[in-house]
């Protein structure tokens, strides 16, 4: 709590309170208590004078006078079957929820997988339970972040926001950075004939990745031999790959927008007959758990998921005792060599 | 909503609500959607009326009416490294899900892993941001839902409470009489040295399971021939797993309490150089999909774990709108057969 008030100045007692207030100690700690056997009088008197010293004595006494209901939502666009099938969701929630905890507020977690789901969460959050909220894994130029940030509930986004003129904050991984370090390792590995899995084109990560495969093809003086747009699960990384091999059976090298598509993409290269990394090597993004225990173990550009939970949690809480939006964060990857380069 | 409303009379109308409070028809309308336009007489008068006639057009005027938030959460009393673990959780929570999409109300989830977190949501529920809760996974006799219970926010658990004389409503599976049939099924298989793997003691479905295998166990005429406890996670079945056979390696049946801790068992009675099921047969519970994809198969006693997780919301929803706890449901369990046995 040392954090959210002003430096330099000592810390304002009960006892200053009181005096401010021209009640006694006692009464004070009452209605900072949260007690209501206090007068209204004798009541918004210690809670003005505490308003002007900047005096908290914790939390719940704060949330008397904020009215703020100390709890801040995690909320993931994406069905309950998406949610729990890719490990990313559960460590940046790992990583939002524990800087939440260390500011003693209470993380609520919702998924909005549709139109009715999100209308009900709209009305929950503008009905006062909510100080703010972190959305992860939107689709297309979604509005509902912007219509909470109109009526002064902070928000803060995972990825950068669809339209590019949004002044809404965000954490992001450099997503076009990590594509062309992926490749980058392919072309040093030799591999000259590269192709693509890229997420679904209504979200900026796979937009971004797709764009950074792109650029450091051109870069390299390279043509590209097939680009799939997957959904970032297995089954989807498994079919764009069956796509991608229908029309080209020459590929020798493989970016995969997320570690999931990836782990489809090796079981299709694998009924195809292609060997990895011999025939065709393959570098997923995420360094996701599930890539690493993969055989192989699939090579990918890291991005650090927990730490962007935490940015995300402590960037949102800063925006909302400050009351002004945080500026935008992209946070670094690097590459993870296993055994599928 | 239509169950909401009291049976056998006419569905009372704008208009009646309009006549009764004394105003126009649009200001009774506008009143009910929430503008803030109108009087404060005129406002209570409609609100008064609507509320007299059980006059309701959509949840957020009724929210107007009886000040609830129209939300329940969801509360996994675990870590999030057991949450999302176990797939148990995630079959629960799709079932109160879609119950309360179906209510139009909104669902939140926390995990509540250490004291300081039960502390805040406390402060969170007593704030007025939750109509009720549905606790899961409840250690010991904890005193949350009872203290909630206290200060008139409705509760329900998963899994009986721990105190006998608890009044708390829950929603269970039949565990005295999976177990039973867990062990009748390896009894008929032709197996007499049975031992078990309990869950944590400290929890009422473990508790149930183990005293309906003893129940069966003397109901054959049978000694046991260990028990072990774990803690419903894979490591804990193999550690289990390990201490029955460095105590008894004549084992030939096994019931486990969770389908997680079955898989620990595989592992440990492969490594240790029996078969599955041919030296050892072994039954699990929950029919989780993690045990039916494992080699070989495991055969499990099934609960009705997403229906489990819509009567949790059913019950709640019933019991905040008529202001009782509802009577507890014990659902029934059934034998799944595959390759363990």
């Amino acid at each position: 709590m040392t954090a959210l008030r002003p430096t330099g100045r000592p810390a304002p007692t009960l006892e200053s309170v009181a005096a401010r207030a021209g009640v006694s100690r006692a009464t004070a700690g009452r209605v900072l208590a949260g007690s209501s056997t206090v007068g209204a009088q004798a009541r918004d008197a210690v809670l003005r004078a505490a308003a002007e010293l900047s005096y908290v004595t914790n939390r719940a006494a704060r949330s008397l006078m904020t009215r703020r209901s100390d709890s801040i939502a995690f909320v993931v666009a994406e069905t309950e079957e998406r949610f729990f099938a890719d490990p990313y969701f559960a460590l940046v929630l790992r990583g939002a929820h524990t800087t939440v905890a260390e500011h003693d507020v209470q993380l609520v977690f919702t998924i909005l997988a549709g139109e009715e789901e999100r209308r009900r969460f709209e009305r929950f959050a503008r009905g006062g339970h909510l100080d703010g909220v972190i959305f992860v894994s939107l689709h297309g130029d979604d509005p509902l972040p912007g219509a909470l940030q109109a009526a002064g509930i902070p928000v803060i986004l995972a990825g950068r926001p669809f339209a590019a003129t949004s002044t809404i904050p965000f954490v992001s991984a450099d997503n076009v950075g990590g594509a062309r370090s992926a490749v980058r390792l392919l072309v040093g590995k030799g591999r000259r004939r590269l192709a693509t899995i890229a997420g679904p084109m209504d979200m900026t990560p796979s937009i971004d990745r797709l764009a950074g495969y792109e650029a450091e093809l051109a870069a390299q003086g390279l043509r590209g031999h097939g680009v799939a747009e997957g959904d970032f699960s297995v089954a989807g990384g498994r079919r764009a790959m069956e796509q991608l091999l229908a029309a080209e059976n020459s590929i020798d090298g493989l970016f995969v927008a997320n570690d999931l598509m990836a782990l489809g993409a090796l079981q299709a290269l694998a009924e195809a007959g292609h060997r990895v990394p011999q025939d065709v090597a393959v570098v997923g993004f995420d360094d996701s758990p599930l890539g690493a225990s993969a055989r192989p173990a699939i090579t990918s550009v890291r991005q650090p998921i927990v730490a962007m939970g935490q940015a995300l949690a402590e960037r949102l809480l800063a925006g909302i005792e400050s009351g002004e939006p945080q500026d935008p964060l992209v946070m670094p990857t690097e590459i993870v060599l296993r055994e599928s380069v």
